[in-house]
């Protein structure tokens, strides 16, 4: 069976059918309507995240199905103590495709091992966010034409936002895409993403300088700098405001020059910015993540009966001698999950689950 | 596009109108089954009120439409400080048609000038709740097959019940309408209603007498004392139960005199009561709000794309140097809106968000 | 009309009914997608219980209907202080059938007596949960082809797990079935059990040894010892562990053993457990609810307007001079309820709607 775990799941082509069918949908809501009659989309938020989950199911009651699940934890029966594979695999008995968001990094991956339906993840903690990242490349594609030949800067919070991390490797895959990583040195882009624009010789700039980088961008990915993901609550204080965009700073920016955001944002757009209709494209982006998403259903549910392996699990192996770490990782709280690791290119032992270095 | 924000919203021919079609709707219920097929309502209740969203979701269901939304704020993305704004901007890109439910007065005035779709105030704080008041004018016309040429009661919180209020506004558009207030004298109706009473000659009477009063009346709408209403707690629970309908009461009623009341009820009306069949007809309202919301939602999707802007709009003008008072309106909270005042009848300058006076 | 309070509502011959239209819908699904097409489930959880509500979610929905309501009491209008007997008249106005969940033993018996459309007891506190024996039932026949003749174990707190009593109950009415109770000496089968299966000369034993049963063992119905039934959380934590089932206790058991569980399970049932595929049924089991609860939501509404009274309202009393003094029982929160008794075989004068004595 076919799940989405995280953007690395599709190929590039697969990428740019998402994306053209997508557009299809869009042009041709009609002949879309009823391609799901019958069908019942689960929605399982293990955390509130709202815009996520009505946009699944906007997506899924666009195609003419219908939706089920819960919007937090506590109405779960995880608060009796249940274990996440248990959930899984009674949910999976009563839909036929699952959307799932869940606090624990790799939670999704547990899900897929239990699941006799599909498993979309859409969101796991601080790692990833795949449908996020397609509708962000619909987004640009939409914007721009092409994703290839364009200089995209992303400014925030390059560190801890899994998101933006997705996002460039998923652009590493187009021919001729430069980077601006604007952010201060406390949030930098993580070495191993530079490590793997470097072997593939694509340019990239490191700044903290947010309005001089502005002129030369095609693309201006902005972020939220996120409260939850700091353990140090004075940092985030003192880092929360560094960025804020705002009219006078896009004075010398390209007149196409297209501004996302994954949104919900707070302040890191000033809201005059709104006005810029042409620039402003975060509120299209959130419309297209609606048909992204229809267009994910549809594949996942159309390849149902295709025997595809989360691609990490075939070189995964056992190691009961050592132990994930990451207090995030879903292995920190699943009863009975068997600890899973793989070796990187980097030749570092990582947790398939949370992507970790196991020492 | 068409919204539906206060009842001032609608004229006396399209309240009318509303009444007639709820009507057929009754009547004719499997004629409207498929009428909303492929529309999507997103009930946003950011504060819970089960009654009204199950109506509102129960209405869109049997016009053939589907739902989505939430049932309180913290399963929204507000708790991630984002603007109502932001808000209804993103999800009008998931639905058709929006009902929203908010604490703040004046949310949905703002929700308006965001969103891509209509509108459907379902209660802002104390302020509006015009679908209230346009079920409570379709069980009058129900219930006594005629809405002028008749005696009124409203009785209990008459101050802070502004539903009382726009049902009184609503029915001073019919002829011959007798009204009888009945209150404390801590919770009498507010002058400014009295005055619109007085400039169309409409009589009515103020009395804290319940039991003397009611052999006159031909509808007596009873209230609930709400708790949320009261900034002094002692005076709430001095007073909360000073009206309570019983059998005892009515003995002088008229035969074919009609108890209304919004619900919940707590204690205001007593159990014994419902047993009067032919008098009780609160539960009879409650059932004709799904009809007329069905009625409400197939007119706005109707006139979606009707040129009409919320009535007030037109002549308001920006008031940068002065600021709404009241804590209770939604500009107290939501970032980056500019303040709008309009200059009123009585010559006053009023919020054009909560109505209230301007210093 | 007809409900769904308890599993005596039903008598064998609709049991059986029910059980084989269940498995004609799991072989013909597409016969019956459209048959609830147009109506509206409404399921009213006054307490969470994912498991249940998706359960009937999916099974509405697999039968072309819609669904409303609410996950929890706190988004529900009882927290302003109405009456349930309010809240369901008015959700009746909404819905064609109603599902729902209450802490308070006999909650949905006073819920039937006020609506409209029929009520599915879908667990109210430790009293009933008729549609988990019926599954359990379902699960039975699929797993072994016939309920008769069968040795039934039960395992963990048969003292306050009242889906063991009914399950018992409804066993009871199937021949040659022989019951091994399988607890600790503070957790066993209550006396008014036993005496029912005394009088039926039915065969059963008791035990506190689950390994050295196992071997004689048809069906094996493991339960979760539930914090929430315990006044005392000493006796709890002392007994909460008492039994878990390990592949080694299997070692003895039949090849054909089937092993039931309501779910969720914490860790009654080793995770090692779920890779017998045969004898491991529980998951089968939660899946059979989905089917059984179509079978009931169609069973309900098709003979929604027959003329049936539960039965013990015929031959119940009011009861003026004394009251329920059970905490758990409805009476002891909902308003202007008379409180209703029957005498029993017993001649014991009982709560008709908590089934506890009154003295």
């Amino acid at each position: 069976m076919r799940d989405l775990i995280g953007i690395e799941d599709f190929s590039k082509e697969e990428i740019d059918e998402l994306i053209e069918i997508s557009k299809d949908i869009m042009d041709n809501k009609e002949k879309y309507s009823e391609m799901c009659k019958g069908k019942i989309l689960a929605t399982l938020f293990f955390e509130p995240s709202t815009r996520t989950r009505l946009s699944f199911e906007s997506a899924m009651l666009s195609l003419g199905g219908s939706i089920l699940g819960f919007s937090n934890a506590n109405s779960s029966s995880t608060s009796k103590g249940e274990s996440l594979a248990d959930t899984i695999t009674v949910v999976s008995g009563y839909s036929d495709i699952i959307a799932m968001r869940h606090p624990k990094e790799g939670a999704p991956l547990v899900a897929s091992m239990h699941s006799n339906v599909p498993i979309i993840n859409a969101g796991d903690g601080g790692h990833n966010h795949p449908t996020q990242t397609l509708l962000d490349l619909l987004t640009i594609s939409k914007e721009k034409g092409h994703i290839d030949n364009l200089t995209v800067g992303l400014c925030g919070d390059l560190k801890y936002g899994r998101t933006v991390h997705s996002l460039v490797t998923a652009l590493s895959l187009y021919s001729n895409v430069k980077f601006v990583f604007i952010s201060p040195e406390e949030l930098k882009m993580p070495e191993y993403i530079n490590e793997i624009l470097d072997k593939k010789n694509i340019e990239y700039v490191e700044t903290n300088n947010l309005e001089g980088s502005i002129p030369e961008l095609d693309i201006l990915y902005m972020t939220r700098i996120q409260r939850e993901r700091f353990t140090d609550v004075e940092e985030y204080e003192r880092l929360k405001d560094v960025y804020i965009l705002d009219k006078k700073k896009l004075d010398n920016a390209k007149e196409d020059l297209s501004i996302l955001h994954p949104l919900p944002r707070v302040n890191e757009i000033a809201v005059e910015v709104d006005d810029d209709k042409r620039r402003a494209a975060y509120f299209r982006q959130a419309e297209n993540g609606r048909y992204m998403r229809m267009a994910i259903i549809l594949k996942l549910l159309d390849e149902k009966n295709l025997n595809y392996e989360y691609k990490h699990l075939n070189d995964a192996i056992e190691s009961n001698n050592c132990k994930c770490e990451n207090s995030m990782c879903i292995t920190s709280i699943e009863r009975g999950l068997k600890q899973l690791a793989v070796k990187c290119n980097d030749n570092k032992l990582r947790c398939i689950f949370c992507d970790h270095e196991i020492k």
